[in-house]
């Protein structure tokens, strides 16, 4: 890879300390210029940074990212530079960085970065983390800055759930269900889950449709009713829709409100969704 | 228009989600680097955008203003291209862009932006705006992204108030007052409102003077009685002081403390502000 | 100096309205890129942006720092141009700029700003410092924007406490004790003191020991005893650590949790601490 002018970032550092102006500095003093995704992950949420980079950096026109929720940061962890075919990734081996890496192509090669020194324990950001990023996108091939690794050694996240059950019992697909995690609650209260849009369509669940939702965290007591819309605009102000958002992945919405706060729902909980069985007495619901 | 380097940016997107970073990769792939405005708008608060964004051009030295507080998203309000003799506005057609229109000299022609098919619908500042207004910069003439509309069909808030009342009444202006609404809280919970420093000083209320407040929603009993300062240097720390603020707006500060908690406003309260008169058995306040 | 193409930034301005961004426009408009620190300290915590950025300053390549918190904006509070051997500080004659100053070298020369009739009396970051700090990035002398001052008569804020207590009564330094004031909390709750590591070590406060805490204000009956680490790495998950922080300074921190809360300690308050003393019945705890 030649020279890059800017590296992208992500941390948990927050705006209100100078964390993440030291780095700043020490990527412009090697000529590089950083490209802000989020500072405000939560303190050690290594799940929702990784879930927030990989859904950003295929936006970004840089090739190297580099990225630090580190809850481990003076321990043994180590770090990693992932290369894929569209680009690297830069930081601890805790599994911020593998989604991000699918989302590029996947891991072609792996290199833990080498410890240095008298490095201070507790700023690898600062100390190890962007200094490897800058002498990257000076054009410095990974293997300079560490020893290779399997990228099968690459530790991963859990897997978040998205399933379709019972697919097959029925042809008619009548009990086809997906049974989904949510993945992120963004600013505006949309939630969204690891389903696919595609997912969804494999249960009958598109726009027109109405879907049957359940989850044990939600609050509500029976399964909800909800139209499946294009998007938020597909219902009025105040109503829930079920759609597929600009990620491609299957999402709750209020149209001008909060979902998360409507459902009760956060990261980590699990709903299921069904299409709704039109009923003859009632009509049928894809005629809204 | 020949090209320009940058892009003003303002949404209310929030700064814990990728989706400035997205917007700004959008840019930054056509070579277009973005100014931040601010991200921090409430969700959905027009008013607020429209507000910070016309006190902030003034001061920028693009010429291409991208700006997406668009709680319509999704449905049919459209996307626009205000043209102006101090630059262009690009954003959804609901206000948010008008009043900065009008600082940099009024909309001279307006576009309406083509629908681009297969775009999804929920993201337009990444896929609709961010793309228009890299064009932009880049040189391409607005009737090329759309077609041409009047720019009285454009879509305005409305007006926020701001008046003098009785100013004709008495030759001495004794009953003059000002009516105003508040505009906007800041930081530092300065209160500005809709009057300018030009429409107090038609009534008498300038430096040295005293002014008599009432208001509705403000959290006092009878009318405030406070100094009209240049400045809340003008008072000591803790006193509260009217006084034309850096936008030229009249505005309520406490020194050294927050206007907005002690008067109990908030932006869209209004209130009135007339000359205290002096009272013979009490001297004149203007010796202060 | 000749020309830089960055200034630094820092403010208690927020990200929340259109102040950065105007002071950003301001610059731009020169041909000088802003490189921000952090827009976050709370209004008027002179202590706390002094701090931030005293502990930044080193690690950013410019050679320019634009530091405004200012509650004193709109009074005769001078404005000053600080030249130390590592750069310029412009800013507020309020003590904000002077811990920077030694960092880089120290004073050795100050220039009080000329007031610039007309300039508007309450955004002195727009109107004041950020053209100065332009003009300064373009390498007009200090001399040129006021009059010089002697260093001596720049305001400094009153120093922090960072004591050794009875060092040299007994030779075993057995009563020898640190007192130090909580100069910074961050945002994961590391606790940072303003003792260096260097008189940690002075008494006998190094990895592997264990030490005796003490403070009035700190949300614990008796002295809290608690090891001595290199990171908060050196405990376990949930437990409190002393080290020497990134900064280079004696820090508390909680792995994975909040140490400012644990302990119930903010900037000001002032705890002392002495190693904890081997008793022979408990066995030694240097062993851990």
């Amino acid at each position: 890879m030649g020279p890059v002018p800017h590296v992208s970032f992500l941390t948990d550092y927050g705006l209100a300390d100078g964390f993440v102006a030291a780095c700043h500095g020490v990527l412009l003093r090697r000529g590089v210029t950083a490209l802000d995704i989020t500072h405000l992950i939560d303190p050690g949420d290594v799940r929702r940074g990784a879930a927030v980079l990989a859904q950003t950096v295929r936006y970004l026109p840089v090739s190297v990212h580099l990225a630090v929720v580190d809850p481990g940061v003076g321990t043994s962890r180590r770090g990693v530079v992932l290369v894929t075919p569209g680009g690297l990734l830069v930081g601890p081996d805790n599994g911020l960085l593998a989604p991000a890496a699918a989302v590029l192509g996947g891991v072609t090669a792996a290199v833990a970065l080498a410890a240095r020194p008298g490095v201070p324990a507790t700023f690898h950001g600062r100390d190890v983390f962007a200094p490897a990023a800058a002498e990257l996108a000076a054009g410095t091939p990974p293997t300079a800055l560490g020893r290779p690794v399997d990228p099968a050694e690459i530790v991963l996240l859990p897997p978040v759930l998205a399933r379709v059950s019972s697919p097959e019992v029925r042809a008619d697909r009548a009990d086809a269900e997906v049974e989904a995690e949510v993945v992120l609650v963004d600013r505006f209260g949309n939630v969204q889950l690891a389903a696919t849009g595609d997912l969804l369509a494999h249960v009958g669940l598109v726009p027109g449709q109405r879907a049957e939702v359940r989850g044990a965290a939600m609050a509500a007591d029976g399964p909800l009713d909800l139209p499946v819309g294009v998007t938020f605009g597909s219902v009025e102000p105040g109503e829930l829709v079920l759609y597929v958002d600009s990620a491609g992945m299957a999402a709750f919405a209020v149209r001008d409100g909060d979902a998360a706060s409507r459902l009760g729902l956060a990261p980590g909980d699990v709903v299921s969704l069904r299409p709704r069985r039109a009923r003859s007495d009632r009509g049928s619901w894809t005629s809204r």
